[in-house]
C-alpha cells in the first residue's frame, strides 16, 4: 500500500503526528508486526474533515444536520420504559433479542420466511463485522478475493490478519481462484468508493461460482437506503436464500446497518449468516467486546420496530439526490478536461478517473490542501498500489453551495497541479 | 486450557450447541487457528445464569435493579439538548472530545495535573482495551505476563493473537522474565476472580521491576468503586504518573470503566497511557469499529460530569455488602467442611479453594447443575490448564436470600460429590 512519507507529506499542516519524547529514550516493547505496514491515513482524512476552512468531500459522513434527533430522543425514553434494565445490561454477545427477531423478520419477508434469530449477530455498525470475519477465517498469508478497488474500511480492519488478496471480476467470477480463498469480498449496491451498481445477473453468477468454488460471500450493504433513482436488484442474500432451508444456510455473510438510514452513531449493525457462521463470529465478538451497547440496540429496536429508519431514509433521498447533481453538474463545468465519471444511482460517492491517467491524485491532494478542498485519492482502496489516478467524492456530507464550492477548489487545485508540470500544461 | 468435551458434558442440557447440518454436508473453507484452541463457556456460562430457575453465582454481573435508569433518561436528554448531531455521529476514532477532557482532569487530580486528553482513548468497555492491547502488541508466540489466575475475558481477548504465557509473582517480580515480555497484565483491586487486594507496597515493587524490565504493566481497575471495607491503595497509574512528565509518559496502560460504577450496558471505558500508545491503540481501534458510539459516550460524559457515578457507587456499596456478608456467612455453615476463603474487601466475587485440594470442580459443576446452582470453576481463569480445585462465587447479582439458596444448593452439590466418590466419603 502507501508509502508513510508520501502520507506524512500530504498531511503536513493538517494533523499533528503525535512525536513522544518519551518513546525515544524509554526502552518499550516493538507493537505487533502488522502495525509496521499501517497507517493512520483514515484518521487523517477525518481530521482534514473537521477543519472548518477546509471544504470537505473526502468523509464517508451523512448529513448532520438531517438526523432524526426528536425520534430518538424518544426512542430512548420508550427504550428504557419497555425494557428497563434489560436496556442496560451487558446482555447476550449475539444482541439485544427483539431487535435480532426484527431483522430476521424483515429479511424472511421478502424470502418466504428463511431467516430465524439464529441468522443473526447484532454489531457495532458494519465494521465490526468485518473485523469479525476477519478473526473468524483469516490467518496470515490467507487468500481474500475482493471487488478492486475495495473499502478502505475493510483493508484497515483485516489488516491485523495479515492475508493476501487478488481482484474479483465481476465480469467472470475465477472459480479456480476463490476455491484458494477465504472469502470473497464484494459491496454490490452503490459500492464505496466507485458508487457502482452491480445488475442483478452478475449478483447471480457470483453466487452461482462462490457456491461452485465452496467458499464464503460477504456482501456488505450499507448504503441499501440510499437509493437515489429507484431500487437496486434484490440481494445477493435473498438468491441465496430461496436456493437453501430454514433457518438460512447459504454461502453469504450479509451486513447491514443503521449508520445510513437513521445516524452512525448509534453504532448497530447486523450480519446474517448461517447459524454455524454466527456461532463463530459469537465467538469473536465475545472476545472483542464481551457484548455490544444493549442500550443502544435498545434504541434501535424502538426505531426500527416504528420504522423510523424506512421514513426517515426515504426523506431524505431528496437532499441527498440534490448533492449528487449539484456535484456532478458542478464538475462537468469545471473537472471534465481531466476528469470522468458516471452519475452514481444511489450511495454516497462520485468516482472519478483522470482522463489517459494523466495526474496523479496522490500528488493532487497537496494541491487540494493549498486550495482547501479535500477527497480521497484512489490509491487507498487499491491493495495492488497500483492505482494512483482516480479519486472518490463525497456529496451527501455538505450542503449543495458548498459542494459546488468544494468543486470549484478543486479545479483551482488541477489548474495548479498541471501548471506545475510542463509536459502537462502544453497539452 | 480446557478439554472442549468436557465442557460439552458440563454444560449438557444447559445450552444446546448449534450443530449445522449444512457445515458438515458443504465444503466451506477452515476457521483460523485460534478457533481450534477456545470453546464458548463464557458464552454457556452466561445462559446458565439466564435460567430462571438456576441461581447463578457465575456471572460478573452488577445487581440489575440497582441501575440509575431514571438518572440516564435524563442524561440521554442533556446528552441530545447539549451535544445535538454531535452525539450521532461517528466522531474522532480517540473518543468523544468532553469525555476524555472529563477524564484526564479527574486522573489529574490526584496527580499534580499530569493527564491530559493526549493520554486518553475512550473504549467500548474496558474488554475492547484488552483487544486493542492485544492487537498493537501481540504476534504469534509472544510473551504475556499476567497474574494467574487470570480474569477468562482477558484470556479470550489474547487468543486471537496466540500469545504465551508466564504467571506474574507479586511477591517477588521477576525482572529478567517481564523483560522478555511484551507487556504484564494485572488487576491490584479486588482481582477477578481472586477478590484479591494488592498492597501499596508490591504495587510499587512491581511498577519498579517493570520500569527495569523495559516493558508495559497493563493495570486493569474496573472494580475501583467497589470498595467494601474503604478504600483501596492508590493505583500503579498515579505512582508512575508521579515519576513522569507531562503528558503522562510512563509504562502504565490503564483500564477503567462505567460498567461497575453505572450500568455495563453503555459500554464505555477509558483507557490512559502516554501518548504514543494511545495513537497505537486509536490505529487498531479505527480498523475494529471506527469509532465509539458518541450516543452512548456523550450520555456517560453527561452522567460523569454531574458525577452521578461517583454518587451511585457510593449508594449500592452497602447493598453490596450485606450481599458479600449474606454469602460468606451462609457459605461458613454449608461449604467450610470442604472449602475455604478469605473475605475479600471489595470486587464482585468469593475465591473459595477446595481445602487440601480434595475436589476437582470442573465436575463439581455437573452436580451444582443438578442442583440449579450455577458458579465458575478455576480451570478457566488458569492458562497452566493445571488448577482445577478451586471456584468462583460472585455476590453482586442476585438479592441476600437467592445468594443464601445458592449457598445451601451449592453444600447439597458438594455432598452429592462426596457421595459419588467413597474415598473423600469415608474422610
Amino acid at each position: 500500500m502507501r508509502d508513510p512519507a508520501l502520507i506524512k507529506a500530504m498531511f503536513s499542516g493538517v494533523s499533528e503526528k503525535v512525536g513522544s519524547r518519551n518513546a525515544m529514550t524509554t526502552k518499550r516493547p516493538a507493537p505487533a508486526t502488522w502495525l509496521g505496514a499501517t497507517n493512520n491515513i483514515t484518521q487523517q482524512f477525518l481530521a482534514a474533515g473537521g477543519r472548518p476552512d477546509v471544504v470537505s468531500l473526502a468523509g464517508g459522513l451523512p448529513a448532520a444536520e438531517l438526523y432524526p434527533i426528536a425520534e430518538i430522543e424518544q426512542a430512548t425514553k420508550r427504550a428504557l420504559e419497555r425494557h428497563g434494565s434489560a436496556a442496560l445490561e451487558y446482555g447476550a454477545v449475539e444482541g439485544f433479542p427483539p431487535l435480532r427477531a426484527l431483522i430476521a423478520e424483515r429479511f424472511s419477508a421478502e424470502t418466504g420466511g428463511r431467516f430465524t434469530a439464529s441468522n443473526v449477530l447484532l454489531t457495532s455498525g458494519s465494521m465490526q463485522a468485518l473485523d469479525l470475519i476477519g478473526k473468524v477465517l483469516i490467518d496470515p498469508g490467507d487468500l481474500i478475493v475482493a471487488q478492486a478497488p475495495t473499502y478502505l474500511g475493510a483493508l484497515d480492519a483485516w489488516r491485523p490478519r495479515r492475508p493476501s488478496y487478488e481482484p474479483l471480476d465481476w465480469n467472470k467470477p475465477d472459480v479456480a481462484l476463490m476455491a484458494k480463498a477465504k472469502f470473497v469480498y464484494s459491496v454490490p449496491n452503490y459500492s464505496n468508493p466507485t458508487g457502482v451498481l452491480v445488475p442483478e445477473a452478475r449478483r447471480v453468477a457470483l453466487l452461482d461460482a462462490v457456491a461452485k468454488a465452496g467458499t464464503w460471500l460477504v456482501e456488505d450493504d450499507p448504503y441499501l437506503t440510499m437509493q437515489l433513482d429507484g431500487p437496486p436488484p434484490p440481494s445477493i442474500l435473498s438468491a441465496a436464500a430461496r436456493r437453501g432451508g430454514r433457518p438460512y444456510d447459504g454461502p453469504v455473510i450479509y451486513l447491514g446497518t443503521v449508520s445510513k438510514s437513521l445516524v452512525p452513531g448509534l453504532r448497530v449493525g447486523w450480519t446474517l449468516a448461517e447459524p454455524d457462521m454466527i456461532q463463530k463470529l459469537v465467538l469473536a465478538k465475545q472476545a472483542t467486546d464481551l457484548s455490544g451497547s444493549m442500550f443502544a440496540q435498545a434504541v434501535a429496536f424502538e426505531l426500527l420496530d416504528r420504522k423510523v429508519d424506512v421514513v426517515h431514509s426515504a426523506g431524505i433521498v431528496p437532499a441527498y439526490r440534490e448533492r449528487r447533481d449539484a456535484l456532478c453538474s458542478e464538475a462537468a463545468r469545471h473537472l471534465s478536461d481531466w476528469f470522468e465519471w458516471e452519475v452514481p444511482p444511489g450511495g454516497m460517492f462520485v468516482w472519478m478517473r483522470s482522463k489517459g491517467n494523466a495526474i496523479d491524485t496522490d500528488e493532487l491532494y497537496r494541491f487540494a490542501m493549498e486550495e482547501k478542498v479535500a477527497f480521497v485519492p484512489s490509491s487507498v482502496f487499491d491493495f495492488t498500489g497500483k492505482d494512483r489516478h482516480a479519486m472518490r467524492v463525497n456529496f451527501t456530507r455538505s450542503a449543495p453551495e458548498t459542494i459546488r464550492e468544494g468543486v470549484r477548489r478543486l479545479g483551482r487545485a488541477i489548474e495548479a497541479y498541471v501548471s506545475s508540470r510542463p509536459q502537462l500544461a502544453r497539452r
